[in-house]
C-alpha cells in the first residue's frame, strides 16, 4: 500500500518545515534510498540557460514517485465504495482544464486512465492580454495541448470551449461528456485582480459564484450521483489565532456543544468568493443531497509533472508577476534572476505549500474516494506548513547550494491588518489517504534549478516587484498598466 | 432616559414569550398603566369589515408610544460620539425605500427630522406582476406615496428610481444626495422565491451581492465616513445546538482564545446571499476603515405605523402568500378569514420576533448612534422570542379575544433537516441603546383586529396555503402560478 514518503536530506533544512499530517508522523513509512535528480524525461527544447554564476556538481535527496506506479489510490474506511465498484471507467470532467491546476490535473487524470473533458473559457489566457503579463514558461494552445496528448498516448482529451455562467453551454456540455467527477477550477483566482478596482471585484465575485451555482444545479439537474471536486484555499480561513482545523470545529458554549463550519476571515474579495461558494456548496449537499468535496489548497509551487514533462507543447504555465504568480514562484524567479526576495510584513504568517506535483495527486485521490451522498467534505490540501520568513531562508539556502546569493528584502504587506501570528494547520483527511508528498527543500530545489533558471532571460523585472496595497482598490477601471 | 417598558397584560399570554435583551430584565422601568388600545389617528378610508362573528367589547392592555415623544435616542458608550455633533440635519438614504420596511422606514426617519432619499427599483412590485400576488392591503405608487407625505407633513423625500447594481446610476444618485447613513434594504428578500429555480436562485444571490458590493464602493470612493446600515436576517445564522450570539463568539481552541465571526447555516440561496453580503461588508470595513452596522433582523410581523397611518395613501403592503409573506402575517390572514394556521414541521424552532414600529425604531437607533470607523458592528434585531409552535397557541388565544375559532395544523417542513432544537437567541446592543419596544400579545391583537380582519373579503386563500418544499427547486424556470 502507498505510503507517505519522507525523504531525509542532505541540505539539511528540515528544521524549519512543520509536517502537517499530525497522526502521520508515528505511521509513516520512511525511505531512506537517496537517489539523484530525476530529470525530465522529455526536456524543454527551448531552454535558454542565463545563469551568470556556474553550477556546482551536485547530488541531492529527492522524492521521486515513480511514472509508471499507477496503482489506484487505496480506499479507506468512511468514504464512499459503492462509487469505485463499477469497472466502468470513471469520467472526470475538468472544468479550468487550460489553467495552471486545471492543465496538470487534466493529464495526471488522462494517463491514470480516466476518461477526461476539459470546460474552459481561456479567460486566463484573456487575462495576460488585457494585463500585459504572460507566462514565463511558453505555453502552447488548448489544442495543440490536446492534440499533442493525443498523439503521445493515444488517449483523448474531450474539449468544450465556453463559460460555466452560460447555463445552456454548460447544460449542453454537462449532458453530452455525462461525468462522474466534476473538477471545478473555473474561477478567476487572484486576490490583487480581485482588488484592482470595482468592475474586477464585481466580476470575480460574480463569475464565481454563478459558476458555481451553475455547476451544483447541474448535478441536481442531470446527476444527482455526480460528485463535486471544488478548489477552495487555505485563505478562506483568514489569519485567525487558533489552529485552523479542516472546514468545521466543534465548539462548546453556554452548556451545549455543535459542530458548526469553521469561521471564515477572507482578506480579499477573491477569497471571499471561496467563501461564498463553500458556503453555497454545503447548503445544496444538505438541501439536495448531491456530494462534494472542498479542497482548501495551500500556495502551489512548480511547474513540471510527469506528465507535462512529456513534450514542449505540454508544458505548464508559470506565473510570476504580482496578480497570478503566487509568492513561491516569485521567489523562485526572484532567485534566479538575483533579485532580492520580496517578503510583505514582518514574514510571520503561517501557511500550508505542496508541490504542483501533489496537487495532482491530491485531485486524483479525492475522486477515487467520493464524499457520500449529502456530505460537503473539506479537504485542507497543503504538505507543509512554513512561515514566509522561514520560505525564504529556506530558498536563499537552495540558492546557495546552486551558487546563487539569494538576499531578502522586507516590503509593507499589501493587505492591512492581517495577523502575523502562528497558526497551526490541520490537513488529516488527506493523510488518511495515503497522500505521497512531496518534500519542500528537494522540490524546490529541483524547480529552481530546472525552471526558473532556465528561463532568467525572459523575465520581466518589472513583473517581479512588490504589489501595490490591496487597500487602493478603485470604483473606476485601473488603466492598462 | 428612555427605558424599555414592559407592559403587564390582562391577556395573560406572557408566559410562552422569551424576552430577548438578557440584562435589560434587571433594570428595565416597569409602566404598570393601564391603556385602552390605542386606534388609528387617521384610519384607513377603504375598510371593508366581514368579520362574522360580533366582536365582544374588550379593553386590553396596549403598549403604546405617544406620537409625539420624539426626543433623539440617547447616545451611550461605545458609539461613536462624534457622528453627532454636527448641527445639520443627517441625510439619509433608504435603498429600498418603497418596500414593506423601507418604506415605513423612510417615513419614520423623515417624521424625525432625517433629509431622506429612497432608492428603489420596484422590482418587488414586478415580482407581484409576474407571479399574479398582490399585497393584501391596497398601497399607492410610491410616487403618489412621496407626494402625499409632502402634502401631509410638508417634509420632502428624494426620489431615485433605479437599480444599485447598475453602479453608474447609482454613483450618480449617492453623488447627488450625499447622504451620511446608507440604510440597505434593496434586496430580493423570499427564501421560497430564491429556492423557486436556477434563474430566480442566480438572480438572489447576484443582485443581493453585486448591489451590497456597489453600495460598499460608492461610500468608499465617494465619503468614507458614510455608515452604512444594512439589513440581515437572524436566519443567516441557521439553527445551530449552541446559543445564537450577536455576530460573533469567542471560542478557546488547544489552548488559544479568539473571537471570530459567529459560523453562519443558511437554510436557502436569499440567507445565503445575506451571510455573501455580511462577509463582503465585514472585510470591507476592515480593509477600507469604512463603517458599517449589520441588523440580524427576526421575523417581522404587522403593518401600521404611526406614519403610515396618516393617510391611506402611506399604507404600507401587507404581504401573506407563501413566498413573500411572513409566518406571522400569514397566521394573521389565516386567523381573519378562518383558514387554520399551518404550522411546519413540529414548530419547535425558536425565532426572534418584532412589530414593524420596532423595526423603524431600531433603523433609528442604529443611524443616530453609528458604528466607528472600521466597524463591523453586528445587532441581532429582535424583541421577542417563540418557538412557532407557542406563536400558534398566542395567535390562538388572541383570536379568542376577538371571538375568532383559530385552529392549527401540522405540514411538512419545506427546509429538509432543520433542526428544531431550542435555541436561545443574543440581542444585547438594541437594549443597550434603549429600544422601547412592543410586546407581541398586545401588538398582535392590535394587528390582527385593525387589518387583517379588515381586509378578509379581499383574501385569496390559495395564497394561504403552505407553500412546497424547498427540495424542488429546478434548474429550468417555474411555470407562472
Amino acid at each position: 500500500m502507498a505510503q507517505l514518503v519522507l525523504v531525509p536530506s542532505t541540505l539539511e533544512l528540515s528544521a524549519i518545515g512543520k509536517p502537517c499530517f499530525k497522526p502521520q508522523t508515528q505511521c509513516c513509512m520512511v525511505n531512506s534510498t537517496t537517489l539523484n535528480l530525476r530529470t525530465s524525461k522529455f526536456p524543454l527544447k527551448k531552454v535558454t540557460f542565463q545563469r551568470q554564476k556556474p553550477l556546482r556538481s551536485l547530488t541531492v535527496c529527492a522524492t521521486t514517485l515513480p511514472i509508471g506506479q499507477d496503482a489506484p489510490p487505496q480506499p479507506t474506511n468512511g468514504f464512499d465504495q459503492s462509487y469505485r465498484d463499477s469497472s466502468k471507467r470513471k469520467r472526470v470532467m475538468v472544468i479550468g482544464g487550460d489553467g495552471y491546476c486545471g492543465w496538470a490535473t487534466a493529464l495526471h487524470l488522462s494517463k491514470k486512465n480516466y476518461e477526461v473533458a476539459i470546460v474552459d473559457n481561456l479567460i486566463r489566457r484573456t487575462f495576460d492580454l488585457q494585463l500585459g503579463l504572460d507566462s514565463l514558461t511558453p505555453i502552447a494552445s488548448i489544442h495543440d495541448r490536446v492534440s499533442r496528448w493525443k498523439s503521445l498516448t493515444g488517449k483523448n482529451i474531450e474539449l468544450y470551449i465556453g463559460d460555466i455562467c452560460d447555463f445552456e453551454f454548460f447544460s449542453a456540455a454537462f449532458k453530452s461528456f455525462e461525468p462522474d467527477t466534476v473538477v471545478h477550477f473555473g474561477e478567476q483566482r487572484s486576490a490583487p485582480y480581485s482588488m484592482m478596482d470595482r468592475p474586477r471585484a464585481l466580476f470575480t465575485q460574480s463569475n464565481n459564484v454563478i459558476g458555481t451555482l451553475n455547476v451544483l444545479f447541474a448535478i441536481k439537474e442531470f446527476n444527482e450521483d455526480c460528485h463535486m471536486v471544488k478548489l477552495g484555499t487555505m485563505g478562506e480561513y483568514g489569519t485567525p489565532n487558533i489552529d485552523i482545523e479542516e472546514g468545521y470545529i466543534t465548539i462548546t458554549h453556554n452548556g451545549r456543544t455543535d459542530t458548526l463550519p469553521y469561521p471564515k476571515q477572507a482578506n480579499s474579495f477573491y477569497h471571499l468568493s471561496k467563501v461564498h461558494d463553500s458556503n453555497n456548496i454545503h447548503f445544496s449537499c444538505k438541501t439536495w443531497g448531491i456530494r462534494a468535496t472542498d479542497l482548501n489548497q495551500g500556495v502551489v509551487y512548480g511547474v513540471r509533472t510527469d506528465e507535462t514533462d512529456m513534450h514542449e507543447e505540454l508544458c505548464n504555465r508559470l506565473d510570476y508577476d504580482g496578480v497570478f504568480g503566487t509568492a513561491l514562484n516569485r521567489f523562485c524567479v526572484q532567485a534566479a534572476v538575483g533579485h532580492p526576495l520580496t517578503v510583505y510584513g514582518k514574514g510571520g504568517q503561517t501557511r500550508g505549500y505542496l508541490d504542483i506535483r501533489d496537487t495532482v495527486q491530491c485531485m486524483e485521490l479525492a475522486i477515487a474516494n467520493p464524499a457520500k451522498p449529502g456530505e460537503f467534505r473539506v479537504f485542507n490540501q497543503f504538505t507543509e506548513q512554513f512561515s514566509v520568513r522561514d520560505l525564504a531562508t529556506l530558498v536563499s539556502k537552495a540558492g546557495e547550494k546552486l551558487g546563487i546569493d539569494v538576499k531578502t528584502i522586507t516590503v509593507p504587506n499589501p493587505v492591512s491588518k492581517m495577523r502575523s501570528t502562528i497558526t497551526m494547520l490541520s490537513a488529516l483527511s488527506l493523510s488518511r489517504l495515503h497522500l505521497m508528498a512531496h518534500i519542500f527543500i528537494t522540490s524546490y530545489l529541483y524547480f529552481l534549478d530546472n525552471v526558473a533558471c532556465c528561463f532568467a532571460e525572459n523575465v520581466d523585472w518589472v513583473r517581479i516587484c512588490p504589489s501595490k496595497s490591496l487597500k487602493k482598490c478603485k470604483a473606476r477601471p485601473k488603466l492598462a498598466q
